[in-house]
């Protein structure tokens, strides 16, 4: 395979954008790869008597579309987190369709700010709801420092 | 099944920690449920062209441990997350053993602010490295508000 490296091409004001549904597979799935078996996202009787009152996505799980829009768009295959701010603003419900948004913000070097949030998409009625947001800084070996200082 | 509830007991320095390890097959997985096949995760040739050398474990994938602390352990099962900052310090590679460690700084009402790290354990030699680490919030709901204000 060939890995020849080009210059990364990133302004200020790109966008990128990722959907996927969790339905109860996904959810079950994550579960066992991380071991958080909470009942809030696996348990339709336990999530009923919660303030939720359906079983919601595991909110790493959520934010995981935030890592892929990184590393399969922008800056794209490549990316290096840095760093990650979460806040969990909503609950998503399995089921949800999720979409992640990132926006870069700045650029410095070879450090990229992005503004990063995932919406939920009821099924049913198509409502949108941001549940997580924050900002990210991601490392991109590919971006030309002298570009960008 | 009986969900009834009682006060949680949580103090002030209260820890816990959880360890599983990251081989090739739950690297695919977590590749598969989130979309990001970056080939820094999954590709030793290309990986090997990086400054890292060797496959790294996604970030996102890591820090499930400390959602899965917080889940499992402490606060525990019915934790709802509200923020989780996620500074990605040294990358973990894949086959590392992870040790989530989670640590109570404050609780006010019924939420608790936990200090929070991922430790990367190489498999051959035993060395360790913190590979995450930053501030969690948490709200559970069978915390005594009244105790912590």
């Amino acid at each position: 395979m060939n890995f020849a490296r080009k210059s990364l091409n990133i302004n200020v004001g790109d966008v990128a954008q990722l959907t996927k549904r969790f339905g109860e597979n996904e959810v079950r799935t994550f579960a066992e790869l991380s071991g958080d078996f909470n009942p809030i996202h696996l348990n339709k009787e336990y999530a009923a008597t919660t303030r939720f009152k359906k079983p919601i996505i595991h909110g790493i799980l959520v934010s995981s579309m935030l890592s892929s829009a990184v590393a399969t768009q922008l800056p794209g295959p490549g990316s290096i987190y840095i760093k990650q701010e979460l806040n969990f603003l909503k609950p998503a419900y399995v089921g949800n369709e999720i979409r992640a948004e990132v926006k870069v913000e700045s650029i410095k070097g070879q450090k990229v700010t992005l503004d990063t949030k995932c919406i939920a998409i009821c099924h049913e009625t198509g409502k949108e709801t941001v549940v997580i947001s924050g900002p990210a800084i991601v490392y991109h070996p590919d971006i030309d420092p002298t570009k960008n200082n």
